[in-house]
């Protein structure tokens, strides 16, 4: 039994893992902590969780994280830099759900972060947790970034003709469109139902942080700089990303369908649906897919992908289980067979 | 392994059968059957079965519902009770998730149902489904009608009180909400989203269905007849069913909490939340959970019993598969582990 | 034209205040304060404005508000009986949309506002502004307290039956639904669209403060003591009010459908739909009106009145409006003559 | 007063029609026809009408179109370019809110609607109506063709880059997402709540009809050809649109917001935000304005346009009104007040 621990559970991105960990077969739930909710019972938080898990949360400080095999963040941006150095000294693996070791320029990650990084040394070793790509290096890594929502799906969806240059890769565009959820639960106006709900918008078109971790992902994929165009919007639904992304191919006679079916042939994750397909959040809503359409419209240069994903599961709390499962060499797919949700 | 079939399913109950029979460890789902999509793979209907079942649509009289141990008729009402029979001589086990043997007087069934009953012999043999109620009799059924989804939310909520006479039973008021996935998956204009969002309504206030259904198993408990106003409502969210439950106390010295508490102490799939707790409807979504509260407001001598389902789940597809369990002696929750979706 | 001024307009009742003022043919709207946004413009927060309202925001202390005729308060409860007196005293008229002048005793206020009164001398003068029960009285008044969305909902649905003595009125259950907005535009989690879409939930069980709102006005038309039971549930929309209100007939023999039409007749905004109607909370999304519908389930001694209200209209800003054109002689449907947005 | 008929008055185009249109100070509508509802109130099938309109649905055949000043249609595509010819001899105008005038190459049109064109002869009178673009011409024009939603989305976004030769129009990138009303009113499976709520898809992107009419438009103000790939969404709210429009820039010194604004100085239904902001389509529902926000994501070449409408009214049948004001010479917001609903 992997003996796991949880640091700031009280968000969406902790219930998920908490979902996900209580059902897991081989994974034990050791530890919880938040500050704030320190000493109360998680289901009474989480009332989906009566029954499933008995746990308390805790202060971070008690010691017992030093006790797991591998601790997830699950915390704000500019947490687990701090902590997670302490922890890997003792022997703990750690995967950050959150930002901190995305990146792997310390000069750019604080541009974009807006804090001096307290522990740059690190980024190195650390190790970008997108499977689909890096799946012998998350093995063995002692300490795993796990890859935001956005660039989930929109790296999975263009890498196939990144990787073999089809494309023109100095116009990528990534038209990405999140459900609410992806803001995270604090209290705010923009994200209110009575806000956000029967409206859609764009925002952060004139920069957004997942904009440098999805370039940077490309261009080692690509072996060159590439030009990326990335407006999200936020729609009025809880889970789900839809990345539209738009490329124009070099040579107009490849079998997209054909490459994309190859590349992610072993993938127990991705599914590239049938030609035609238009995939729908809802097909892996609560489930750890990310499912993939190819379109040429009217036959034509343009190539259109389409990619859905859960924002909390393959976006993150799932793929974090699925690195978990990669790095102590169980079934990759151990906690994660769960059949998404419909209607 | 027990091999399971089922008839009809294309709708919503039955997609959820196939999401929970897909994961449930002793079931081999043999057959699935439609007259209109037979030849279509089932997870090309409902994409989120991809990679998780494998069968296709067949037509009903391909004699392999003869080859299975249980049967579930995820049929409209009218459908089960002229296959029922056939397969029941065949030694064929059936659960009706529709309403054909939910009531024990034919005459009754064919004032509310509009159609004549086909087979109204059977009705005293069926054994109505509602495992808190008769689990023993479910153990040694061969033909088990799961109850409505209403019906499961109001019963549960009203029966301690009922049961030992608490409360003034010749006026009982039951104030229902539903979401929309109760009415089904048929075009039509009334829940279509443009319409039953951001809206809602009540419906069937002059008399519904599910009013004589509730009544006759609150009778039974009671031992008497029961005055019930039943109100139920549409509303704009996918799943999810809230009872909101009336009635006047004959004694106000009783103490409900522990009495709930008492009475569903042995039950897997219900939980009495701690008192002054308003459940959610999402604290059930997908789960097989009946979540209840209760509360006398002001502390007067109005009882107001709080009792949240998910109507495909615990209302439809979970409860038979709950059922089947009992029915085949393994493992209650066997397949229903799930946790409810939050957020 | 009537000078008006808006005191904290920056909540929902605020935004929707303007909306119908900024097209209110008698009106003109002098000045909108808030502390938190002065300076800034209104159509900047609420953009549906841009075009139509060039106003900004203002400190409350400017003496602006001494200019004007009317002064709606859109202020939290507890702000309107601190600067009301001193309005008062400079010949401005006031209405209020929070609840300082709602009830009558300023004991009762205490206890459930949990606050000293400031001027529980008002109280005495101030008139509840339900125009369907004292136009005579709103005409003449000097300040309005303008009800509360539930009180208006359910108390215009029971009236017909409270004033004539139809009902046992010691036995009334107002089961209401509310729309999100009702809940303000205050950032918390509970409200957020991840927490509030796709579930529902009752709240306030043990006691809401609108409880013995609609009990003053039952026991004002009634002459006695009324017992009532009222439970609020929170439902994932924007707007709306549902009110399914349950009483036992003590004859059986009276037309309801004849007394509710008699009763609300020359009512201009309380429409009583005919016999067998469901109304849809969007049949008066964004319009002023109550659609009332009446029904005896199965025939018997429970009527069953469903009530609807746009909360932000009918229920706060619409009725405000409503009560301000009675007050200054102009046609009651000035400003509101609106309809409803289907879909 | 104008007197103004609905052929097809039953689905949302139509009710929108109908409420603007009653509160509309110079129009008197005098007839709606409907064959499926001939006889029934209108206000018995759209309660929000309640009060404020009287008529009963009509045959088409009565004769009394004729006698109408104008003539809107509301019907499917296919139906207008049956009727229309006859009412035009009779010197009834027509604006016609289906697609059937909207393309000038009868070929071309017969190709995407898949049936002949019953009077291509009248292809060449007929005026695309978008004011923007064709005030003069709609002043005089006996008929119009009111554009579709997409495409007055798309195409006031795109106009002042494409007229003035600002960007490389051979590869424009149009990205938009609609509500689910712009599906209609008829009974389907795909748009029921329980199919369209909590989730978010791509539809139609091998080919969409409004691609030929937005191609059209925009190679009309370019003078040249223009490479455009269109990709419409089904998003889980309503009404709205949201057009993103990508487009590369030939010189990167101009200074677009002034361009923007510029353009549409004049224009009383296009709103130019200022610098830097993200429109949300509730910002304009219920409204018959055009929002619109420029963006250069990083400073660099590539342009953004964010472009929000309410499908059913700028999109559909406020331009109607908008445009029978043109024609008739009045006001051309009369009828067209309407603050958009927040929240």
């Amino acid at each position: 039994m992997i003996r796991a621990g949880i640091v700031g559970g009280t968000g969406y991105t902790g219930v998920e893992l908490l979902r996900l960990l209580a059902g897991h077969p081989d994974t034990e739930l050791s530890v919880i902590t938040s500050r704030s909710e320190a000493g109360r019972p998680v289901a009474d938080m989480f009332p989906n969780l009566r029954g499933h898990v008995d746990l308390e949360f805790t202060q971070p400080e008690g010691g017992q994280l030093a006790g797991c095999d591998l601790v997830f963040f699950a915390t704000p941006n500019g947490t687990a830099m701090t902590l997670a150095p302490g922890l890997l000294e003792q022997g703990v693996r750690v995967i950050d759900l959150a930002a901190d070791f995305r990146l792997c320029s310390a000069a750019e990650w604080e541009q974009w972060y807006g804090m001096p990084h307290a522990c740059p040394d690190l980024l190195e070793e650390a190790v970008y947790g997108l499977p689909e790509v890096s799946r012998d290096a998350i093995r063995d890594a002692r300490l795993v970034a796990n890859p935001g929502c956005y660039p989930t799906a929109v790296q999975l969806g263009f890498l196939p003709l990144i990787e073999r240059g089809l494309v023109d890769a100095s116009r990528l565009i990534a038209d990405a469109k999140s459900g609410v959820s992806g803001a995270g639960r604090g209290a705010s106006i923009g994200t209110l139902l009575s806000e956000a709900s029967e409206s859609l918008k764009a925002y952060g078109v004139p920069g957004h942080r997942h904009q440098p971790e999805i370039r940077q992902g490309l261009e080692a994929a690509a072996g060159n700089p590439v030009g990326l165009t990335f407006v999200p919007h936020l729609t009025p639904m809880i889970r789900g990303i839809h990345a539209t992304l738009y490329a124009r191919l070099k040579d107009s006679d490849q079998d997209l369908q054909a490459i994309y079916e190859l590349r992610y042939r072993d993938e127990p994750f991705v599914d590239v649906m049938p030609a035609g397909s238009h995939p729908e959040t809802r097909s892996v809503r609560g489930a750890n897919h990310c499912r993939i359409a190819l379109h040429r419209p009217q036959g034509g240069d343009e190539v259109v992908v389409l990619s859905v994903i859960d924002n909390l599961v393959k976006g993150a709390a799932g793929q974090a289980v699925q690195n978990m499962n990669i790095m102590f060499g169980i079934a990759e797919d151990a906690g994660l067979e769960g059949i998404a949700l419909i209607p």
